[in-house]
């Protein structure tokens, strides 16, 4: 028996050595975004855009039709004839791929691309040029300077919108610019992005659907202080503006203006005071004359869906409620039926999970507060037909096909970690599934919604592009990526689900095993984390969404494990909020039900256990490391929040309230207090120039440590943000991995 | 032989472990400044002050006069005695000690105490009370703020000066506050030190000798920027004012202005543009009519010793000047003689050591520009004769005998490391040694000069003070310190000499051998280094100056070794200006040699060697760890200079001149450029808030390592500036000493 044992160990170290031998090793620059061979050892992709229906090829060299029934190609033009139209030789080039063009008319032989004017003359100027493909012929021309900001096109005035040094313009079809903003600073934003990018936003400027009209946000945050964040690249050091408005502080006020480039006016959307309220979601009417906006108090647990006059900005109508004892957060702009302008598709988890309900403004009346089925409440002013429903959520609604009155949607209805596409009849609410169902799809669907891109990848699949037509289903299959890690010893990658601490819910893991994997062995075992809302680490995309972090450590001799707990995406607001008001308290309790998995497999070695995370990811390993001294030998927190005090207004009191109405939970996750509790090694790393986890969290922190007398250890990236880019997030996994190699191994 | 060997380890292995087990360890709390336990393991001390001639005793408890025949003491009287006069008693008491109490007359049985206001009431306010302590009845009391700083107090005319809020005030005899200005600020600052604290300048008033003017500094430091420090205490983060002129850039102006209290008006001495010019050592002439002040511009290497008018502000001559193609460094004011008015005492290097030289003002004439030994020129515009020389220098004047007219100094004349007490003629200059001659002594002379308290340690001595009759030169011994580190195993800690780089120059060494030593051996070795002008490291006090954390290092098995290399401190100018334009070349060659000592050394592990310091000590450490990859496994550098155009001007440019000036020298000494040279482990350690080394040194190395794809660690002390303090200062030494434990052993 003994033998037997041994002479399996001897054979399969003899097979490890032979097959390690055979197979080549990763480097941290293979694997990471900003490695130096990154974009080598990434699957290929096959880039398309829309003339019309038709799908377009856009490569280095040239443009391409796809033929939808059989996926044949044929040349549309070339670089070099583009290059000619605008002006250009082969000795002389305008433009030097074909990635970025796009057809801006459907039914014109329009392409339009952007220039840069220095390529002509010495200037700080863009050029955005249509010309037509057929005759060559110049169509349109438009310059805006190198430093424009939040871009934003309307093809149907053809009018482009800018940020230009705070303020905003916009350019006209002829090619007039005209300053809508003359008084924009630091302290006044003004057509960008508000409220931090919370609740679905992330532009400041939106083009009325005939062109002729621009909403656009104003904040006015001349009351929130700067957080005093340090430039080391002048001559003496020197601070700039970072406005921070912090959780229970007194916060930025958003308004919305509406913009006519023809009269060259401003009407002011008459929303009333606009302190500590939370304006979300602008949308058009189809007909270009009405407003609708999210409208959210402070509390961030009461939304109105408000409709306004955009001519004269007079608020007409609160179309719908929807409250929460805990929050609401509204996240979808509306979506008109585009063959039925009274009817829109909005999105909500009011009833558990994100689903789409049908609005019908024909029927427009005083609804009642009624009790919704997660302990909330709605208050309909119109008809309003819940169109999906199931315990899953959708995730992306991709258009409609006006062919057959269907929306088109992305959900995870087949499995928890898969995304997949399917129509959605408005009629009845019938979904049919148009992909192959499995793995994780992302749809692009062209303008009329007849023709579907879906790209996806699989745990076995690299990457396949397919071109479906949406109304009989068909699909022609136009990519298929090759595995580019096929020579390289890829350590096994499994998933797997535990359940929660609340004994019922399903929690998926990933779990990475070490190259060379020999079960009779104990590994040293890291366990990374994220935590937070509104994002997961495992789905059923290719290597069930491995980093390449992961990838490198298993190939060092660890075991990864990634587990999804409770509080993040994608799984159902009882999911998500039951973390509300203690941040961290669930989590951790669910990552110890994954530790306690761990434990349970032999080849895990119990004594050599780390963590690992970034910004919430950051918060669950420091607290982790303070909570269970005793399990975790090792952790590196990266960017972390150490006090939810010191977190911004917007997507902290949305989980932990106001600290002055939530002090319990305040102090229960203040990690300061237990500072005096660390006993492992623990490396905490931020960018110095964080404008998110803003340094205090972390210094406050290590100031913490030192007066309870323990050890932390410390790193920053100066010029660095909230997370590492470029190859400075090579150095920086060299830096975690090492850790871990100095005191886990 | 083999058994004889075997035999002896084994019999020192037993001897070690018998001697360990009788012996105490020390902890960082018991060996470090800020540690708990650090005053109880620290040699006790006497405090003595002056009443007239008097050496009187000031304990907690009691104000004993003590016999300078026998030693012998009388009790003046108790803490209890105070608290009565000051109308305490036993339950409320107003001081708690007698430690502080001064006698301000030496003719009048005074008192002088200061007593914490809100004692007796409510307030933000401190007392200076004086008290007849023979009849117990008060003579003055002056109230001024808790918040006032930089406090100055003539006893001529019981008046007091101190700046409160930016503003200069002065408090007369009656108690009566005037303000002498009323535009101070952090742009404007008056009554306090300038030019950062060079050029011997320590404070901000200068009172006359009659106690009826007072001479001011007023700085203008608009044109100066702020360093953003941050202070992560306020809610959110902020920045705080911290002005620093940065080598090369534009510096502050310095102004001189007299204030008379008894006109309430302020004269401005007629200086002309203060423009890059350094006023330096201003001093008073005995009859309190005249100001002489050391003018120094900005390349430093031209001083001249003026004088004007206090009345009138005129400018009235040069009475000297100094020249050197290095520098000129002014560090001491002149000392009129008591019973010579037309007579003083200056210091100066101009020969090559800091010596006494006598100026007689009734010569004055326009001198001749002259050449000086050291490559320099003088010009003396009165007559001038050197009254000390030699290849050793003056460290400080301790004052004046008047009855045998003879100046008191400490100097090293009788060794490099040592300091002795010495009184020299002024007549020939003949000098007659007060002290043992043996260690360091430091004196304090009581006003006339006839007593001398002196108190000095040495290797084998922990601390004796003794009374001298400075005439007779007979001496008493009044305390003995015992040993407090009899029942610990002291590490054994031995000193000499090496040749510096140069072949010619002896340089002193520290040795601090690992407890329990064994020649047989080889252990781990680090270098702690400052190497920087104004300071030394190596002296003949006891334990040769060693500092704590040396002890604790020998104690976990390592060898401690300490150079003072050339540019440092008490070894003459060319010793020090060697380093001029290229600062830590010459430095690092030194400290090399001490490195091919210790590799000479059987017990020295050259596999094993590392490096600390801080400040320019960090400097350094960075420099050695980049320079000599291969021979420094491991560093710990603390607030260091990383490029010399970060640092102040005044300091700054003395050695390196000014950027624009010696591209090279600060090309050579940026160790940013030597950021891919990193091999060993090297840790940089600062605190956050460090205003003399500001911690863009420090992050712009971080960066440049990032970029070069190089790994040092880093940690940071908020709320702690160039040197960590309190109980910090254990917290930091533990993590340096782990940072050694981890990877040199």
């Amino acid at each position: 028996m003994m033998k037997k044992i041994n002479l399996y160990v001897l054979f399969s170290f003899l097979s490890i050595v032979v097959m390690a031998q055979g197979k080549k090793s990763f480097t941290l620059d293979d694997l990471l975004p900003g490695g130096r061979t990154f974009s080598q050892m990434s699957p290929k992709n096959m880039y398309t855009t829309w003339w019309g229906d038709k799908c377009v090829e856009t490569s280095v060299d040239e443009c391409n039709i796809i033929d939808a029934k059989n996926g044949s190609k044929s040349l549309l033009f070339t670089i070099s004839d583009l290059n000619t139209w605008l002006g250009g030789d082969e000795e002389n080039k305008i433009v030097r791929s074909c990635y970025n063009v796009t057809f801006p008319e459907g039914d014109k032989t329009w392409v339009a691309v952007r220039v840069s004017q220095n390529k002509v003359e010495k200037s700080r100027k863009y050029k955005y040029v249509v010309v037509d493909f057929k005759s060559g012929q110049p169509v349109l021309s438009q310059e805006y300077p190198t430093e424009a900001v939040a871009l934003d096109r309307s093809s149907a005035s053809n009018s482009l919108a800018y940020v230009y040094k705070q303020n905003l313009y916009v350019i006209n079809a002829k090619g007039k610019t005209m300053p809508v903003t003359t008084d924009g600073s630091n302290d006044l934003v003004y057509g960008q992005s508000v409220h931090r990018d919370e609740f679905g936003i992330h532009k400041g400027t939106y083009w009325s659907p005939d062109g002729n009209l621009l909403a656009f946000y104003r904040m006015d945050q001349s009351m929130v202080p700067d957080y005093p964040q340090v430039n080391i690249d002048t001559r003496i050091s020197s601070t700039y503006s970072c406005k921070y408005p912090m959780a229970g502080e007194t916060s930025h006020k958003v308004t919305v203006g509406v913009y006519n480039p023809n009269t060259n006016t401003v009407v002011w959307l008459q929303v009333g005071d606009p302190t500590d309220r939370y304006f979300t979601n602008i949308s058009w009417s189809p007909d270009s004359k009405k407003i609708y906006m999210i409208e959210l108090n402070r509390d961030q647990n009461h939304a109105e869906l408000v409709r306004y006059d955009a001519i004269s900005g007079v608020k007409e109508a609160v179309i719908y409620e929807e409250k929460h004892p805990k929050y609401v957060e509204p996240m979808h702009g509306l979506l008109f039926l585009p063959w039925d302008e009274t009817k829109f598709i909005y999105q909500s988890q009011r009833d558990g999970y994100n689903q789409l309900y049908l609005f019908d403004l024909s029927t427009e009346r005083e609804g009642k507060e009624q009790p919704t089925l997660t302990g909330g409440s709605k208050k309909e002013n119109v008809k309003v037909t819940m169109l999906t429903s199931g315990q899953w959520v959708i995730k992306e609604v991709l258009g409609f096909n006006v062919k057959d009155k269907s929306i088109l949607i992305c959900s995870n209805e087949l499995h928890p970690l898969q995304s997949n596409i399917f129509k959605v009849r408005v009629k009845d609410g019938k979904r049919t599934l148009l992909d192959n169902g499995e793995g994780v799809h992302y749809g692009k669907l062209s303008p009329s919604g007849s023709l579907l891109v879906d790209s996806y990848s699989s745990p076995t699949v690299t990457r396949n592009i397919n071109l479906t037509n949406t109304v009989s289903g068909k699909s022609v299959e136009i990519f298929t990526a090759e595995n580019p890690w096929k020579d390289y010893n890829v350590p096994e990658i499994t998933s797997g689900s535990i359940k929660a601490a609340d004994g019922v819910t399903d929690l998926y893991y990933r779990m990475v095993k070490p190259v060379d994997f020999d079960p009779t062995k104990k590994y040293p075992t890291v366990i990374y984390v994220y935590g937070g809302p509104h994002a997961h680490n495992v789905e059923a995309s290719r290597n069930y969404y491995a980093r390449g972090w992961e990838i490198y450590m298993a190939q060092k001799g660890y075991l990864l494990f990634i587990l999804d707990n409770r509080g993040s995406q994608h799984r159902g607001i009882e999911f998500e909020n039951v973390t509300y008001r203690q941040l961290g308290v669930e989590e951790m309790k669910d990552q110890m039900e994954g530790v306690k998995f761990l434990k349970s497999l032999p080849y895990v070695d119990a004594d050599r256990m780390g963590v690992h995370g970034w910004s919430y990811g950051g918060f669950m390993t420091t607290n982790l490391m303070l909570t269970y001294p005793d399990v975790f030998k090792v952790g590196v927190a990266g960017g972390p929040v150490v006090d939810w005090q010191y977190y911004e207004v917007m997507y902290g009191e949305r989980y932990m309230d106001r600290p002055q109405d939530n002090p319990d939970g305040y102090k229960g996750s203040n990690l300061r207090l237990k500072a005096g509790n660390l006993k492992g090694k623990l490396q905490i790393i931020i960018g110095y120039n964080d404008p998110v986890c803003v340094p205090q969290h972390t210094l406050s922190f290590l100031r913490a440590c030192i007066d309870a007398g323990t050890h932390p250890d410390f790193f920053m990236y100066p010029n660095q943000e909230h997370n590492m880019l470029g190859t400075d997030r090579v150095h920086l996994h060299e830096r975690i991995t090492q850790y871990f190699e100095d005191y886990l191994k």
